[in-house]
């Protein structure tokens, strides 16, 4: 059974036009009908709302009294999608973490390159902060390209001495811009989604004139001392497998809480497709107790 | 008060006179003396049997129906230790899995180099099978070298075409008998048990005069394809920590569904320490419900 739903998912990703390394005015509109194509459950609500100048959606649910805050960033590569897009994932971790999500529209690259939108991830935080909100009742999460700007926002938000969050969840983290991962070529024929060279024209158009090897746009490269708790989720099926691993093994070495679950034969981003793959509902369960826990976790 | 339980286990560690690296005749009873300290709890019964003509300690608890066998590899540099002494450890896994454990006395070099122990473990497992056990409700575990016997174990049942092991759960799992990762040195200062002298020792000792790169010696360069799923736990503090996160990074290449906790600040086979020390307690609790997920897993 399983097996058919991975491959069910599998055809969808490989039969849609949406190509990353193409053209940001002709691939937008195709993101967004890629992301979209489940509407939200009847049970979420979503609200446009500005927090530090930068706007965002906050999603709440019924039935789920929040004890925490999800500070959410979404994927697409640093160019693509949105806040509202994916409300969709954000809702299922919050729905799992016993929290609300609040996901941030940071700028996007080719317009509004690095460092913007670390600038927008942070001063959103600081934002909630200020409200009155708990760094310790805060959690930081995303996918792809959110993923890898969740983790910046943390370097950023340590070497300016704010408080650190509670924790982050990454799922098929985009954390080396420079794209060096073994997996890059050993698993590029099993993804159905991503090509090293579409990730190389997105690497330019946000890190510009930039070294890319530099922590904040590439994380798996920076000192991750004093990091929160960290879970990794990746996709066997994918060319940033190893981004994943390497991100692992990153933080393991800097005494990170690090946890990495692999699951084999699903693509990027396979906790997108909760309810059609028994396996994202799985990781996403796992997800929200990683989130739960270290959102209840007194500080040691 | 997690950093005092922590500070108390490195005290303890740094303080005791058994040395890995030195003769087994001398070593032997400390190592027992070190691992038999913690008595075991009174609702845990132990009883010798026989297994494929290996000798095997049986762990059952009190009020706990087995819905599967732990078959059980125990650690001490493939020269020291025993199945009764590792019972404690066992047993505190049967108990959050809901299981037996059946710890095996496999055997021991200097005096039975490679491969007899790969060759034990082998026709315990046979045993079992043979007996009527069903492959699906076995789980492999093991922590030290213990954890490098099951995996190379599971690797020898996969070459012969014996259905294969529905989980495997490593401690602090020895996977490299060349000792190359970067841990060995970067984390030499903070490990308070083990030191590279003293595993090249006993790896001299177990691999004789074999190539330390053979998968069955050393499985962090074995080819992992069609293992079953595999849980990595391992501490902060340890010079084998690189083991663990190399052996990650194998399995999720060879598309294993493979999960890996780091836990910091915490010693070689921490979880040993259930009851002082709470990382040992939580990690426990986490491979009890990974191996209870296996164990209740249909087969896909």
């Amino acid at each position: 059974m399983t097996t058919q739903q991975r491959d069910t998912v599998d055809q969808i990703l490989r039969s849609v036009p949406f190509d990353m390394g193409g053209e940001v005015d002709d691939q937008r509109p195709l993101f967004a009908d890629l992301i979209s194509a489940v509407p939200l459950p009847d049970d979420v609500h979503t609200e446009h709302a500005v927090l530090g100048e930068v706007p965002v959606v906050t999603i709440t649910l019924d039935r789920v009294t929040p004890t925490g805050t999800i500070l959410y960033f979404h994927g697409g590569g640093y160019a693509f999608g949105s806040a509202a897009l994916s409300a969709g994932l954000a809702s299922e971790l919050a729905r799992r973490a016993g929290a609300r999500a609040v996901s941030v529209d940071y700028a996007l690259a080719p317009e509004r390159p690095y460092p913007a939108a670390v600038q927008d991830a942070v001063a959103a935080y600081k934002a909630l902060l200020d409200d009155g909100v708990a760094a310790d009742d805060i959690v930081f999460a995303g996918e792809s390209s959110g993923g890898g700007l969740a983790l910046a926002a943390i370097l950023e938000i340590l070497s300016t001495g704010l408080p650190r969050p509670a924790a982050a969840y990454v799922a098929s983290p985009w954390v080396d811009l420079t794209t060096t991962g073994e997996s890059m070529t050993t698993k590029a024929d099993d993804d159905p989604s991503l090509t090293a060279h579409g990730l190389r024209r997105r690497a330019r158009d946000y890190g510009t004139d930039h070294d890319l090897v530099d922590g904040r746009i590439s994380p798996v490269f920076a000192d991750l001392v004093d990091f929160p708790a960290l879970l990794i989720q990746v996709g066997g099926n994918e060319i940033l497998l190893d981004d994943a691993t390497r991100l692992a093994t990153r933080a393991a070495s800097a005494g990170v809480p690090v946890t990495l679950e692999v699951t084999p034969d699903v693509p990027h981003v396979f906790v997108g497709f909760a309810g059609m793959l028994d396996e994202a509902d799985e990781a996403l369960n796992a997800a929200g107790r990683f989130l739960r826990a270290n959102l209840a976790r007194t500080p040691g």
